[in-house]
């Protein structure tokens, strides 16, 4: 229950229809209710912060205007969704957003009636806006379709795909274009550019009072004159507004409207619900809107851990360990140094990657091509066959939008492209939208791709520079979201040989082949299995591919039991190269694969989920223990 | 050689270089030549057709103006680029495009120093162009370069996403857009109708009309309002034609222009190739140009089959076996009628799937949505919410392109919607940029997805029906391209138990678990293992995921050497799936994996890519026969 003193109007509110009876006033102590709501609850726990401030009198207005949740709103990436998670049912829930067992920080089906479409990933909304707009009209149904999407998410290649297909369909959709002028970072939607140029062109205003001047001169010429010239101011106000290139994809174009003005949007959605055909409303708006800490630093609050409420800095401190996210950025900014024509790829995601240490670095080696994978993997084809050496920096979960590149574009030639996969594995509180679960997968199947895992971050800085030195294909370096382990860092970076495993700790019981971040926790279930009586060789695999057959060999004839460790699914991924290594070989060693499972996992903290999966030390002791117990089945063999 | 009484300036011309010293007059008559030398060859061997005699002039007019091969040509898609290949130094070997061992029907950087970036996908050459004009600026160079795309193209999110990069980045690029206002299927961008609408208009004569008048009155007003009013009309103008989209996305915008007239194609790549930034030239082909036939059925002649030159008549008759294609296509088509809420939907590939006869029998069940798979799924999965059923036609080589669509946006909401998969396994004459080699591992790793291939034609209609009755998420179909078994077909449809696999044949020395296409070819390899005295029993597996893991235990108790038979790369596919089966369970059988190999497969026939590959029958029962006598690698082996 919110205490109806601090919150007025929204301690009022559980569901949509409550405030449709509100006057325009209550509606605005609403939204000054709601955002005090955010910055509270957020402060205390983190999350994504800024897009929800920005979109606080937009939810509002859709959800007076609209009947939800009869009438459907899609939500594009779902960032900006927590104001309408909390007026849906969720206020009381939002404390425990992105934790364990606790609402999502996305949109989700499972979650609400009002959460039509689920969205971590960019630019989706319109697509699937059309599609429940399709099926309306199959149905013969009645209910409107609003899609919300941001600018950044207008840099993605199936918004586009979308709004054409939109306007050769024609149904009637509405798409709100949420601008808020800066992305996930900065500004990379040229057709931005070109309206803010245009309208502070010296010329423009010129040219406007030129128009002005000349309608005043055929005032004389009487009717017939002035309507044409009438006309023509109308089709100069279209070239000079965006709204022309929405006009060609076959929409018809509403706004610019002020985002925060709740009044204007409620008007202009009564204006056009009833339309006919594709509507784009476009709306302006401002991230982090209402907290000044926020206003002022948007990147920065893009995902919040807990903070100052007052201040607006950071409660907890990131520790002195590094993040393997800054390692990365580092070790770049210093193989850039002395090999120039060493560039960064980014998607819109300079923080996220750490690119943006490149960026400053080395401005002109930082491209930052938007959120717009698929460009980026080609892109950087195409400067590899010029002899540039790419390294797209890129989450594991949004490297998927790519895969056709990778293998049409880049494997099939063999271009030297460096994929360095951040966020591989379990990524914690954002959830199953954003989990790194498949690369290994979807990487190995490639032909020629050599797919690395460090084991730690001095590992990851010397596997980057052996990937910027292999020059023979496509290189994947994956690594796990947070904090890196904080071994110390030697000067300069070592060359190591592809595919080269390496045998950490020994013991006769039984093998841990470890792949990456299951490397640390194999040492650890290493080292209590030995307290309980059984001794582990653990190697260090490194490669997903090229396997180290050699240490593969050496192992199956040492030992008859053998665990696979690696943080991606079971199927089909490093496991299972071993599975296939050993059937051509025809070797009968009992092989336990422990990985991630074949089910979407939801959110909670990386340790959470390692612990509920069994991958933590502990789990991976125990599937061990008992594995070694265990007998093998063994049908007419023939030795 | 080619005859010189024939081809008058074709037979002197090896080289670009060989061109550049022509006159007008030779030109011409060096796109005649051309012309009539594609139709006397490809008529003979068959190929992609339309799409070259449509770009005769611009390949004459860029190899004249611009200097390949250090200026940089990059064709999208590439089945325009046979002329391309004529002019630069494979006249001779156009006989043998798409021929095992022959050169190639698309761009090949292994082939030609002038074939700057391969590409048999669609919508990636301003991509790669981009990243070529990078790479120039970064080291200096002064090389030209110049990307050419169809408006097919147009329509896929990439080139939207690389012409939105070009704009921020501003590099010398050139984009030609080549419009034939047909793409391979119909008329899918909505940018094009619009221009088309707009000029159709009786407003628009109209208004033009009434501008020239005004321009006319105002002449007494002198020379400052002439020029506000040639102003006005020049805003006109960019109101009235494509080119505002572009100027949005910060391209510069010419034409457009008659891309069969070689000497204006000339002059404006002369006056455009100086000029700075991002420049697109836009251009308007016939596809099949010159051609009659072709002319009157672009569609027809899209990929074709050898054909009588004289009328264009198709010389080699399709069999009486109707391919799979057709068999979906129909099956489909008796599906809708009962059940009214199955759609269908493909990425400007109507004919190339078999929704085209779904399209003739339920036009209103029927989307196609462009060059845009991305689009197609997530559009796809928006009206599965809604309770229609959604059948995505689809080539498994295109369906990477919404590998990240199928994960985020229908597995992971397990909405029921259904790929249907053609071409998969190897495609035979379109090479490695074409074949269906990876689906099953891309998909088998996708929590909650199944995966159907059958084994004929009947069971294509009895799994398609099973696949739109199962509820309970997304299932992919797969089955090869081209003709079917020629097995007889039963009225109606059978409901096929999910995960249940069909045991064929008997036998006691091994057994064949073979899925799809191999199930065929288990059977003969099996009839002639049987005449050496080795028995098999053979398995038509149907489902890749679920595995039937009742008919693996039987197996696996009965059989000490099993044999695993799929069409898809042996890394982390079918095969892999029984492996982590086996390793589960701790079975001991000796498994040979029969498939693909880890890399990519050139073009040639099917039959003989399959022989080569040894997965034909002779192929396989050798392969079997070596199994057989082989003996198990035991290390360490507790019983």
């Amino acid at each position: 229950m919110l205490d109806p003193n601090k919150y007025p109007v929204l301690s009022k509110v559980e569901l949509p229809q409550d405030i449709r009876g509100l006057d325009i006033h209550q509606l605005k102590q609403l939204c000054a209710d709601i955002r005090e709501y955010l910055i509270d609850t957020i402060s205390e726990i983190g999350g994504h912060f800024g897009g929800g401030l920005g979109t606080v009198e937009l939810t509002v207005a859709l959800h007076k205007v609209f009947s939800t949740p009869f009438d459907q709103i899609v939500w594009d990436t779902g960032h900006q969704a927590y104001p309408h998670k909390i007026l849906t049912g969720r206020k009381d829930k939002l404390g425990t957003i992105r934790q364990l067992n606790g609402i999502s920080g996305f949109l989700k089906r499972s979650e609400s009636e009002y959460d039509t479409f689920g969205a971590g990933h960019a630019s989706t909304s319109i697509s699937a806006a059309l599609g429940m707009a399709v099926a309306r009209d199959m149905k013969k149904e009645s209910r409107k379709i609003v899609a919300i999407i941001g600018d950044g998410a207008m840099t993605g290649g199936m918004a586009y795909e979308a709004m054409n297909n939109s306007g050769i369909i024609k149904s009637n959709l509405i798409v709100v274009l949420n601008d808020n002028n800066m992305a996930i970072g900065p500004n990379v939607w040229q057709i931005s550019n070109y309206f803010t140029e245009m309208i502070a062109h010296p010329d423009y205003n010129k040219f406007k009072g030129q128009i002005w001047e000349l309608t005043g001169k055929l005032d004389h010429f009487g009717d017939r004159l002035r309507k044409i010239a009438g006309r023509l101011e109308h089709g100069i106000k279209a070239v000079i507004t965006p709204g022309i290139l929405f006009e060609a994809l076959g929409f018809r174009y509403f706004g610019p409207v002020n985002g925060h003005n709740v009044h204007q949007l409620i008007k202009i959605f009564e204006q056009v619900k009833d339309l006919k055909g594709p509507i784009i409303v476009h709306i302006h708006t401002q991230k982090g809107k209402g907290y000044k800490p926020a206003e002022g630093d948007e990147q920065r609050l893009h995902a919040a851990t807990p903070f100052d409420k007052l201040t607006g800095e950071a409660l907890k401190k990131s520790g002195s360990v590094p993040s393997y996210t800054s390692i990365f950025g580092n070790a770049l900014v210093e193989i850039v140094k002395d090999y120039p024509e060493v560039i960064g790829i980014t998607g819109a995601m300079g923080d996220g990657t750490g690119l943006d240490i490149l960026q400053k670095a080395f401005p002109h080696n930082y491209f930052d091509v938007g959120i717009a994978e698929a460009h980026a993997v080609t892109f950087a084809a195409g400067l590899a066959t010029q002899g540039i050496i790419p390294v797209v920096a890129v989450y594991s979960t949004f490297l998927q939008r790519a895969f056709d590149q990778i293998i049409h574009d880049v494997a099939l030639q063999k271009l030297h492209v460096v994929f360095a996969l951040d966020r591989a594995g379990l990524v914690g509180a954002d959830g199953p939208t954003h989990h790194g679960a498949f690369d290994i997968t979807y990487l190995r199947m490639i032909p020629g791709m050599v797919i690395m895992a460090p084991k730690d971050e001095a590992e990851l800085r010397n596997l980057l520079f052996t990937a910027i030195s292999y020059k023979n294909g496509p290189v994947a370096i994956r690594y796990p979201r947070g904090s890196a382990l904080g071994v110390p860092l030697k000067e300069g970076f070592e060359l190591i040989e592809i595919g080269k495993a390496e045998l950490l700790s020994g013991g006769d019981d039984v093998a841990l082949l470890a792949l990456g971040s299951m490397v640390n926790y194999a040492m650890k279930a290493s080292d209590k299995l030995k307290s309980e009586g059984i001794s582990c060789d653990v190697i260090n695999m490194r490669f997903a591919k090229p396997l180290d057959t050699a240490m593969l060999d050496y192992i199956a004839d040492k030992h008859s039991k053998i665990i696979t460790l690696e943080e991606n699914t079971l199927v089909g991924g490093f496991g299972s190269g071993v599975l296939e290594y050993f059937a051509e070989k025809n070797y009968k060693n009992d092989v336990l694969r422990i990985g991630l499972p074949d089910h979407f996992v939801d959110h909670g903290t990386q340790a959470e989920l390692h612990h509920l999966l069994g991958i933590d030390p502990d789990g991976i002791a125990e599937k061990v223990k008992l594995f070694h117990r265990s007998k093998s089945v063994n049908h007419n063999i023939e030795v």
